[in-house]
């Protein structure tokens, strides 16, 4: 073992680590560590040297960066036999000398369509103030004791069974387990009716991979899921938009479009219209279902929200009208647990479930099965069930909140949808609202939304807003929301008064 | 509540759950249970008449689907209003009439072209009794109690980050850590270089999604890894083999390829060739980077088990000699921990990995984000080395059995890889062993062995056998292969005779 004796210095500027770094260069360069020799441990020379693990670690990083140092998993660090001080940020290894490659030439075609709307991609370093942007649920209120315990037991229970699982339909248990959920929803479907996907972006795209070809058209909902929107944009379909009223899609108008036009697909959210909240009537879904049966159409069903229902009856899934099999449904517990957990589910026919399958397993063999089942522990013990009960009065708190807020504090001009169930609503201003000005000022004032025009893929809907009320407490949201209501006024104003 | 009195009769030749079920559907027809009446849960039921909560789930399950009851998640289990006796897998919801629908002239063109060699998917109900197949490990020598506590620390102290975090690109926390864990095997990147995938599955799709167009050119080993070469196909792309010897692919020959026909891509598995094991010489490797550069072609390196070496020197990865950012970097945790993990990670030059993260966007968000804050842990703190020590030697001493099996039941003419790491190796039979016949008396013996033409594209392979030694002890191994020596003497004896 070498004899390491360094001493930090508090009157050098450096960082812990560098000093360290610069020590251990010093003994490799005047050969006092000879090339081969074997360094001690991180734990070892933290402990000996009385400086964190981390430190230690982070100056053998440096200088195995720096070519003086070797490392090999469970072997150790070693002194380099050959330090190359020229390359400062590569490893002591034979180089080959090449051109800087050119990637611009090469990408696909394909890939040129690839997008994800900007609002939605994670802001600057610090959080924001106020929050409204969709995709997120209150953290405070997830069931850490019971997923832990899930987790743990899974592990703990059924490790061998979860390290070997091969079966890419998903974990058997989850789909028996899926399946009861479902017959409790109304939906009569077995365990082999299912795919466990990793939720329902997933669910989009495997339909997507397996169904439709470039220049393929997809009729859906405007405003609608951007999710959707971008999947069936790299699948290089061409999308048609169908407008959407109080009463959700208007089905008058799909007849019409599917009349003038082949669609291989209809892409909807009955439930909980994304992003407005309206609820399908009975009558359209009948027209719906009809209508598809006409022209032979699939139906995508994304049922992602239907269990935050505040108020009046649970809402059905469309799926329990379709007779025929050509309504694909999907699921996902991203919304009723958390959206990183990354499960979701489709239950589809049978010749389009096995072609996802295959799709499925070529994508990326499976979903993470310690979470598939952890999942199965919180349905079959009622945890979700309970996390569910809890987390519906929390929502509807918010909901209500928002609602009040937006009555308080809005100017006279601005409309909003009032749903009853979800994490978010609509907000359509008044078109005297310069929406580039106002989301400048939203910005500088920490208050992230996402404006209308991410839900339309034609560039509509910059004079709408969508709020989500899932991740702030009512105290935030009405504070959020008193600001908003003043910038809107702001920039009312003033564009009023350069209009004269 | 319901007053219910069921008695199990133990002559009654029905499971439990459906004499329950019948006794509850008799007093629902005899309207001793009312429309609209509330069923105690399944726990309370269990409890009352002594019987397991699974039992009363399936009868309740029955009732549902029988159109009898209706349950809604977080109310509980009702008496349907209008039994309707006349469909008994549906649910008492109004139906639309409509044709059965065709899916079979709507799948997508590139849905033909997916597949997934069939001797890898889930084999029946009972698993064999020797399993050679691949893409196992050792479930026995998992670390258990290191997985629990990582998983249930996780959720324990960072659920609230856990379940809010957006960055596409992969926790954060884990980029870190592989960005050490990668510095540690000579590849200097950083966070901000790495892209966190489902596995090196899901790495190579995404790959092909953001470089390939249909028709393009994937020069890949022969054989080869077979989920690429499904991958790839399914991209639509127009895959070219290169063969593959003792030193790995052969890069002469690739380099004749490549001059003859432009590529949009090499796929090759330097550390441990997949399926022989064998490891691409020094001298291979500088001849591949000096070709890639001269054709300006981007290299996918597959490392997905070079953790996994029991003598000789680690071997480094290709990317540690690549200069002008065109090798493709995947590592994977499947192999060093277990495949349903689903974690993996990617380096990337930033043109290509910023599409990357848009495709993976895209497809389904992001990877389990209690799996990656778990593998932070065992990644900083030491478990997965401790685990890779204790692993090494397991499938060391396996790999010395399945070696020496071979040498003693072989018959003459059988040849063999002998490598130094990974998880399998690759036989060659004489051609006089009929292949055929030899798998349908390997199945009926429940000895499980991947033919090698799953490792060819083009239907080559038969005449050899892919051998994992990861999932048997020595002992088993030793068996299984007597009993592989024995059915080929017997096939070729067989096939000798009928020669005559």
């Amino acid at each position: 073992m070498l004899d390491l004796a360094f001493t930090p210095d508090r009157r050098d500027g450096r960082p812990l680590y560098r000093q360290l770094g610069g020590y251990l260069r010093d003994l490799i360069e005047a050969d006092r560590l000879p090339a081969g020799g074997k360094l001690p441990a991180t734990r070892e020379l933290a402990a000996s040297l009385g400086l964190s693990r981390t430190t230690v670690s982070l100056a053998y990083d440096d200088l195995i960066a720096a070519g003086l140092l070797t490392a090999h998993v469970g072997q150790g660090t070693f002194v380099a036999s050959r330090p190359q001080r020229t390359s400062p940020r590569r490893p002591a290894l034979a180089a080959v000398e090449s051109r800087e490659f050119v990637w611009s030439g090469l990408l696909a075609a394909r890939a040129r369509a690839l997008g994800v709307p900007g609002s939605l991609l994670p802001s600057g370093p610090e959080p924001p103030r106020f929050d409204f942007r969709g995709g997120q649920v209150d953290a405070e209120s997830l069931p850490v004791g019971e997923l832990k315990r899930a987790f743990a037991d899974a592990i703990g229970s059924q490790l061998a069974d979860i390290a070997t699982t091969r079966d890419p339909r998903g974990w058997p248990p989850l789909r028996h387990a899926v399946a009861r959920y479902l017959v409790a929803r109304g939906i009569a479907c077995g365990p082999d009716e299912i795919l466990i996907v990793n939720g329902g972006q997933h669910a989009i795209d495997l339909v997507a991979r397996v169904l439709l070809d470039p220049g393929d058209t997809v009729v859906m909902e405007q405003p609608g899921y951007f999710g959707a929107a971008v999947a069936f944009v790299a699948a290089q379909a061409h999308l048609v938009g169908v407008r959407v009223d109080e009463q959700g899609l208007r089905v008058d108008e799909l007849a019409r479009i599917l009349r003038a036009r082949r669609a291989k697909l209809v892409y909807t959210t009955p439930a909980s219209q994304s992003p407005t909240g309206a609820v399908l009537s009975d009558e359209r879904r009948r027209q719906l279902l009809a209508l598809a049966d006409d022209v032979q159409v699939p139906i995508f069903e994304d049922d992602y929200d239907s269990e935050l229902r505040y108020e009046g009856a649970p809402i059905p899934a469309l799926k329990t009208l379709d007779r025929a099999g050509q309504v694909i449904y999907a699921g996902t517990f991203s919304k009723v647990l958390f959206p990183t957990l990354r499960v979701g589910y489709v239950v589809a026919a049978a010749p389009l479930l096995q072609r996802m399958v295959l799709a499925r397993w070529n994508a990326d063999v499976g979903t993470n099965a310690v979470a598939q089942a952890a999942l199965v522990t919180l349905l079959e013990h009622g945890g979700l069930e309970r996390h569910l009960r809890r987390v519906r009065k929390v929502y509807a708190a918010r909901l209500a909140a928002l609602l009040a807020a937006l009555e308080s504090h809005m100017p006279d001009g601005v409309t909003w949808t009032r749903p009853r169930g979800g994490h978010g609503l609509w907000v359509t201003l008044p078109s005297i609202v310069d929406t580039d000005t106002l989301m400048r000022g939203a910005s500088e004032a920490s208050l992230a939304i996402v404006r209308g025009d991410a839900f339309y893929f034609d560039g509509r809907g910059r004079e709408s807003l969508h709020l989500s009320f899932a991740a702030m407490p009512p105290a935030v949201i009405e504070e959020g929301i008193a600001l908003l209501g003043q910038l809107i006024r702001v920039h009312t104003a003033r564009r009023r008064r350069s209009a004269r």
